[in-house]
């Protein structure tokens, strides 16, 4: 076999078992899943010694700390994915749903109901959880979904992925509702992304470098986002204490994630006030600062902030800081800069609040809170298979209902159209 | 200017009018849509002269009597364009709908806001009404709209368009809000088509070969409907004399659209009754019968239906009739020969209704009505701007709603994430 006609036989399979999961019960969806968590635990030692030939690999190659940490199993991670499993199963299914009904003048009773979205494909990077992570979203929402991961991982993966397939073996659920692509060839990946016939979306999770190659190759629709260059605008009406604890947060508390601050935009009216406290605070937690000329003449000792810094998404705890005149020069700011992704307004005017959240067109709005917050766990999704900032389907972060469509349903009793 | 500098300038002076538009109060959109239905009256003449240049074109090119009919501009139709603005003008505006919102536990009230998609791009062919309602139902969601049509009604299209963006200009809202591409030459719509940074959507309206070019090219989102093999399943517990007006209906009321009846699927055991009744009036009204063996059994001075007959959009007086076990035979029928489009059961039995609404995963399922109502206006969504058949995003006829996203707000006081 090819690795292209490998890649069809994959997707195919895919797509008949697809059609099977579409109609089947909740309750066999959660007890899959369940009995998946017991399994991981019970196998966890198969796991981590096909997680150990991964590892070794990985030292031969010379891969960063960082990244052989992302890639370790042990019995903490395994437990955790487990847990997660069972948290999914806990989760409402969005399938079968009737969103909303109405009656028609001539008695035709029309509803939207929610169906699976059918074959999902995802791309990620060496974090073996995602493996099991994303197969139980997509399972509990009905779609088949076909999995590539990293070649670093490859040996963890099979393993998680043969387990989770027997249990749907056990349970009676076509096992290509998971399957994991074998093959570390590039190739395969850019035949995948060719068959629009058989899957209907790809989700890339990793860094911009991937999702941009993906975006390139495929001919399937791809829900994505690049980066997260996020805002906090503190604004002359801002409570000057609450503002400090919010940008503190927000830069520090997790700084390598795409809903970290990014750039601080303060309204030049509270600058020369809050300015030294908030570079006092964050200063303290090691954070480096570049500033706009007008932040410089108030905090003197840092670095120039150029064009480049506006766009940059450092994920580090570096920040950058401009001084604006007024709330439209922030959104302004924001429009030209920003990557649709999270921004938050620091204020105790009702007005500007209310400009802000109309006006502000990025998929998480925020006022008096943390950019931390855009996530599918904090906004209570119940889960968060990925974060979109494209507008098509889903924009922000994205739940089990975002692994879904609607079709109409019509109950009649024998209307024609005239 | 070269054409894809040309391209460029539309496109970005669309994004910036889209920009001013996504904070534009209905009352002022209204009020241009009203006043552009009175524009488009009053400079008639214009618009009649303008088209009779196409239509001159058209007559020497020797397009069939049925396209320059499609083509015409008179009195009638112009009355019609403008009424279609004023319905449009009288719908309510999605944008700024809080669709749901909920309270978390740290206090956090989270909705999600209805916005704007962005910049929406609309290929069509040869009939010019087309220019008045896309334009219509864009501005009225917000959106900044990019049209091209064929260039057998460019100078009808420019008529319009004109007209349009005077309004604009003397309402106040950015005129690139309606633009039209007046180049004809293809390479303009190549060029529009990889424009992914300016543009959210294309909408393709016409023949399976525009779409399919437009689809091949493009690198922005396409919502299309390639074709619809639209499906009638009579059931053994069918009421005959419903089954027979309701399939008259679907397939001759108007034979030429995407939800017209393709294929007939009958229940073995109502098949010696139903299929001769359904045939003489299927007969007395001009359409021509093709079927399977079995079917030619009961019928059998008709053609024999192949393999091709069941993937066919015949949009003519042609049926397709296939003689079939049981529900699960018509369903897996579906599933092979379907377009995801449009099906209909025709019984009185509650467990196959209940089963073909469920099962059945195309865009829009009926039990005992005409595949008619497949039709945002008859559906109650208030207009069409097209069908989608592909699940992402919208699935069947779209609404204004389903021009508009939503992001997500989230109002807070001082909540961090720890």
């Amino acid at each position: 076999m090819t690795i292209r006609e490998h890649i069809v036989d994959i997707a195919s399979r895919g797509k008949r078992a697809a059609q099977k999961l579409a109609n089947t019960p909740t309750q066999l969806k959660d007890k899959a899943l369940i009995e998946m968590a017991d399994e991981l635990i019970r196998n966890s030692h198969v796991l981590i010694a096909e997680n150990a030939r991964d590892l070794a690999y990985a030292e031969k190659k010379g891969l960063s700390a960082a990244m052989i940490d992302r890639l370790t199993l042990d019995e903490a991670t395994i437990t955790a994915m487990a847990e997660g499993l069972r948290e999914v199963a806990a989760l409402p299914d969005p399938v079968g749903n009737i969103t909303s009904m109405w009656r028609r003048p001539n008695g035709l009773l029309i509803g939207r109901m929610r169906i699976p979205l059918g074959v999902i494909g995802i791309i990620y990077e060496s974090r073996p959880n995602v493996t099991a992570d994303a197969a139980a979203l997509c399972l509990k929402s009905g779609n088949a979904v076909i999995l590539r991961g990293g070649s670093e991982a490859i040996h963890s993966n099979l393993a998680i992925a043969n387990i989770l397939q027997e249990v749907l073996r056990n349970v009676g659920i076509p096992e290509a509702a998971i399957q994991i692509i074998p093959i570390t060839d590039r190739e395969a990946v850019n035949e995948l992304l060719t068959l629009e016939e058989y899957i209907d979306l790809i989700i890339p999770r990793g860094g911009e470098d991937l999702i941009r190659a993906v975006v390139a190759q495929s001919k399937i629709p791809v829900i994505k986002h690049y980066k997260g260059v996020c805002h906090i605008f503190v604004d002359a009406a801002a409570d000057c204490d609450m503002a400090v604890t919010l940008c503190l947060n927000a830069k520090t508390q997790r700084p390598g994630v795409c809903n970290a601050l990014e750039t601080l935009l303060v309204h030049t009216n509270i600058a020369e006030t809050f300015l030294p406290e908030v570079a006092q605070a964050l200063r303290n937690a090691g954070v480096t600062l570049r500033g706009c000329k007008k932040t410089r003449s108030i905090l003197p000792d840092i670095a120039e902030a150029t064009e480049d810094d506006w766009h940059e998404e450092y994920l580090d705890l570096i920040l950058a800081i401009r001084v604006v005149s007024d709330l439209d020069e922030a959104i302004g700011h924001i429009e030209t800069y920003g990557s649709l992704h999270t921004e938050s307004i620091i204020t105790n005017d009702y007005n500007n609040s209310q400009r802000f959240l109309n006006e502000v067109n990025s998929s998480t709005v925020l006022v008096n809170a943390s950019t931390r917050f855009s996530d599918g766990f904090q906004m209570g999704l119940g889960a968060e298979i990925g974060i979109s900032t494209t507008k098509l389907h889903a924009f922000g972060p994205m739940g089990l209902e975002e692994l879904t469509t609607t079709k109409f349903i019509i109950y009649g009793d024998g209307q024609i159209r005239t």
